[in-house]
């Protein structure tokens, strides 16, 4: 009976569903735009030594639903053996039934692993942690294997303007790759002036690899702007940001240069200061996209760390963080127009953490579409928390009702995880479902052309045609 | 196989919601309560010279879908013909599947012209650009042929104080009409005094037609109540307001005077003075209305031609507009009670662009029902953006688990096009198959009175009674 | 026809459903965790003279619905009789088809009494009164035997400190009952401060019962303590908050004693004083609890009594509140934080009155999740206006997409009246109705030990466990 959980027509619940999937989505390869992989692992083509490597560590999501099960930190992040973490953990997936985890969990066991014919939990935990172990000694299961047999055409990692891209640069030196791997233009560091410490450490490793002093704030977008062009050469196309709230307070020079003398020289920042500067940062950093043809991401609205007791303990990205609820619409139109007044606004991705911002994400990306580029303005993919069926299903209906579902350019992991390429899978066949279930009550006509059409567009064709990965 | 598309049961997945639409709800008359049609079409009852005049000119649903297909401007406001344009138009339909234009579309190639054996595609384009052509040339074409077809009883328009209402008195003047065409007062103008020079104009034109001089906020009020007074005579019963927030801010004479001061002499307005204009003058529009028991019309919450470069090229209403998300439900209340606690709250209709707020909005009219009138204040129908299936079955069920979804006054098509009348065909297929389902799953007992008596209510019988059109 | 509405099977649409259903969660006893009754109905075992007053009498989720109707207040709240005001409701009930009040009248019909056979409307509605009141006045209809009735294990009632709690005293100290009676520490009194003779007032009589003197805040918390004390002593395991905000402002002692000082002298306070006060007030409250291993319940956002008009005739609570949209995210996590920060965050719940909040809230549920208690923060049930199938499946779809559905401790009915131990009815057969929709569709694996396990820990075990009654 467990065999028949996740087999072939997983989430595949009408017979258009199933044509639409194997036919057209399935076969297709993925280019996934976003993710947090390792550059190091992908070009050393790392082997894992054990299941809980690959699978548990650094995956802030099983660990915050192992918290909510009462599982004891030891054996979350703590001292406990791989092992014993990966028992703790099996012993909570049955809990997790509902969480996308329990979809993930399985989805991954079969994926790459082969293992369809149990659940995992306390019981089948010991034997699946021997099986899984031992393929993952193969060369099959080597993280360059895994991206093959997953079909991926291209992984774009997230990578800091003052990380050298040694990886990124000599991947690309290699004669034959089956995929291509190109950083991403990650400025969240630069943003960060709260920490000014940090900051200023940053801008020191920033000039040194920039070579450009940096003792303005002029300075400083010069000398991204030579990591900028570096980036481009190494193949990167888009640049991200993760911002609470989307920044476009008036700014004027002196400001911003008083501003950073501020930071630089150690003296107290006013709010008023903090959000000028990140206005006119994320401004710069859309004019710089612009003048590449690059995509402009942004991650919009999480509020992080928010239990600074574990923040101290465990640093960031630990899973302690959650939606947000500021005002966005204005402020994010403000940001937007002031680049698109002056002809500079670049193709442009919104992520919403908060699901209640759908519709408004939606109808405002449709504010700035121009004719310029087909869905030059994207709305989603759904991302992080809203990454699950019912978070897809609903961002694929609002982009439809708000926008137009065919120039949206589909998925991307945003994953650490190598484990994590059957989101892609994940994403085509409610995809599929639900263009399948609106054929079968009458809402789409079953038109062979137009549904192949869409299917393709939104699982690969747009996505290739908007970031011209390669070209 | 496209022509079982838009067929007799189209949306309708149930036997009880087939029986519902087709027995109860097809049949009865459209009482188009807000819409933006132009009296002066009806009037003459115009035949358009062909499809793009009547189908795309204005019609910035459209304009934004093809701008975000990557169609060039020329075709779609600029200097292509109409036929380059229809084509362009009828090349970006098949990707539009999923938005209500897909739905919309087809459904107004079949009504009126009778076309639902093909789907609108490049292919097709040619063909259907010359039947209807043929067709708009007939009598049988013409806008009042094409209200009649539909059973359209009632059309309210909406109109500036200071349009003279020349057609509407013409029109009433009219032997035998086989509808009634009444104006709606939409007070834009003069909440919008952030643009002085424009309202001052507009003061001078209502200062001639009111024959009252207007040197003071007294003054405009008093003129405004003398245009409100020739309104209804010629039979408008509502007011209607399009607002990003609900102004309630306190204010008092002198500052209200003053503000008018500096308006009138091009002093700068500061923020203050603004909310303060803005909250009484929405303040006096309710007054007035309950005076007369009009209904008071708010549109809360659209933030408007966001690209500021395109509103330089092509002005407001084209396509740049968006969902808000300023704070409602504090303001709101302050607004509608400052009214009610001086027993002056007029019958109020809100409408909501963010779909996020339909719940908060039917708790809100829940607040200020008194008895004195079924469904006083009202929640809906779907506006703008949120006009489509989707956003019509949450503002259904959001009412119904809010508030009392049978004193409902249903739809209208709050459209600038004579072809949209199929939005009160496709709300009342949508509304009965809610119903239908929810017999069918058990919800509701299969009683016919009681389910007859819903359907009539929503679709006819309330909306007769809340506005009292005619009478 | 009708007697088919409310059957065995009702909202169990599915085979999986009605299995788990009537296998494992109706048979379940219940712990209503939360709720407005009245612990002297309870102690005295109180039969009701007539439904009128069983029903009607506080239900201000009926009388919004009949005034929504156009009903005059005569027959709501005022002076017609109590047969003439059933009429009343009986004549709307058909009215409220949709709304939750249409499936808890019948359900409500059926459990205790009986009836089946018929709705209610204005021909019913007379031969409905006279049996109900005949069987009103039997033994098997008093308070304590409708408890028994329903398997109820565990009633928490809601207690403001300076209740002197001698009915709860009283039923402790009976020999034998067939359920526990629990008080519940309810702080708003604390809270109103806006109110400062009312709140002047409370501080007396708390004096008394505490015998401590009050004369700075620190001897108001401390008078606190010892109620705090005195309701553990009875069986209190939680506290309970109304806020329409999260306050979590910075507050100092001096400013604490300050603004009390002012409001003993009957000074005028500032929003900051107002702010700080209720922030430092709240954190007091999550200290007490704390130490004694309460649960800290937090209803947050609902903006109340929004008519003055009515609210000056019928005083709160009588149908005129509705839902807020004031920031919650920030403010919460640091309200959470303050807590959590010091090792002193109880257990904690969040009902959030706005549906759109319910996936912040459960990802704000799992910022403060340390492994320590299963589930010790928890999102929901749904209160209020989301106290319906709609709400409560959003409820558990959001819960579940965001945290650990099964560490969920379920419903609590949250009402003042002794026929409403239905909804528990309601929420157990809606949520095997999800569960084996899931299973039917393959999206949970048919795992009877999965799915036992599962319902019997969000309707009975996980509630037990967490609050701990009785131990």
């Amino acid at each position: 009976m467990t065999n028949r959980f996740i087999h072939d027509d997983f989430l595949l619940q009408n017979i258009t569903a199933k044509k639409l999937y194997h036919d057209v989505a399935a076969p297709l390869p993925i280019i996934d735009y976003h993710n947090h992989l390792s550059p190091n692992q992908i070009l050393t083509d790392k082997n894992f030594k054990n299941i809980t490597q690959i699978w548990l560590a650094g995956d802030h999501y099983k660990w915050r639903a192992m918290r909510t099960c009462g599982v004891d930190e030891k054996f979350i992040t703590n001292d406990a053996t791989d092992k014993e973490k990966f028992l703790a953990w099996a012993a909570v997936v049955p809990k997790t039934v509902k969480n996308p985890l329990y979809h993930w969990t399985h989805m991954e066991l079969k994926n790459p692993f082969g293992i369809t014919d149990r659940l995992l939990n306390g019981e089948t935990a010991e034997k699946i942690w021997d099986e899984c172990n031992e393929m993952l000694q193969s060369p099959e299961f080597s993280v360059r294997s895994l991206l093959k047999r997953n079909n991926v055409q291209v992984v774009a990692t997230t990578d800091d303007p003052v990380n050298p891209l040694t990886e990124h640069s000599n991947f690309r030196k290699e004669e034959q790759t089956d995929f291509l791997m190109v950083p991403t233009f990650r400025l969240d560091m630069g943003m960060n002036i709260e920490d000014r410490g940090n900051f200023r450490k940053w801008t020191r490793f920033l000039s040194v690899l920039s070579g450009k002093d940096i003792t303005t704030f002029k300075d400083l977008i010069e000398a991204l702007k030579i990591r900028h062009d570096y980036f481009h050469q190494l193949g990167c196309r888009a640049s991200d940001h993760g911002i609470e709230e989307p920044y476009s307070e008036p700014f004027t020079d002196e400001q911003l240069e008083e501003t950073f003398s501020k930071i630089m020289t150690g003296k107290d920042l006013t709010t008023g200061d903090i959000r000028s500067y990140k206005s006119a940062f994320l401004y710069y950093c859309g004019l710089m996209d612009h003048e590449k043809g690059w995509v402009f991401q942004l991650h919009i609205g999480a509020i992080r760390n928010n239990s600074s007791r574990m923040m101290k303990k465990l640093g960031p990205d630990s899973g302690f963080d959650s939606m947000g609820d500021a005002e966005i619409a204005r402020p994010l139109a403000r940001l937007l127009n002031r680049l698109d007044s002056e002809n500079n606004l670049p193709k442009t991705i919104l992520y919403n953490i908060n699901p209640r911002d759908n519709e408004l994400m939606a109808t405002m990306a449709g504010n700035f579409q121009d004719g310029s580029v087909p869905g030059k303005i994207q709305h989603g993919p759904p991302w992080w928390f809203l990454d699950q069926k019912d978070g897809i299903e609903k961002q694929i209906e609002s982009l439809s009702n708000m926008g137009i579902l065919s120039e949206f350019i589909g998925m991307t992991t945003d994953s650490r995880s190598f484990l994590s390429f059957s989101r892609h899978d994940y994403f085509r066949r409610i995809l599929c479902n639900i263009i399948g279930q609106d054929v079968e009550t009458g809402l789409i006509p079953d038109d062979e052309n137009l549904l192949h059409t869409l299917i393709r567009k939104i699982c690969y064709q747009n996505v290739k045609n908007y970031f011209n990965y390669g070209e």
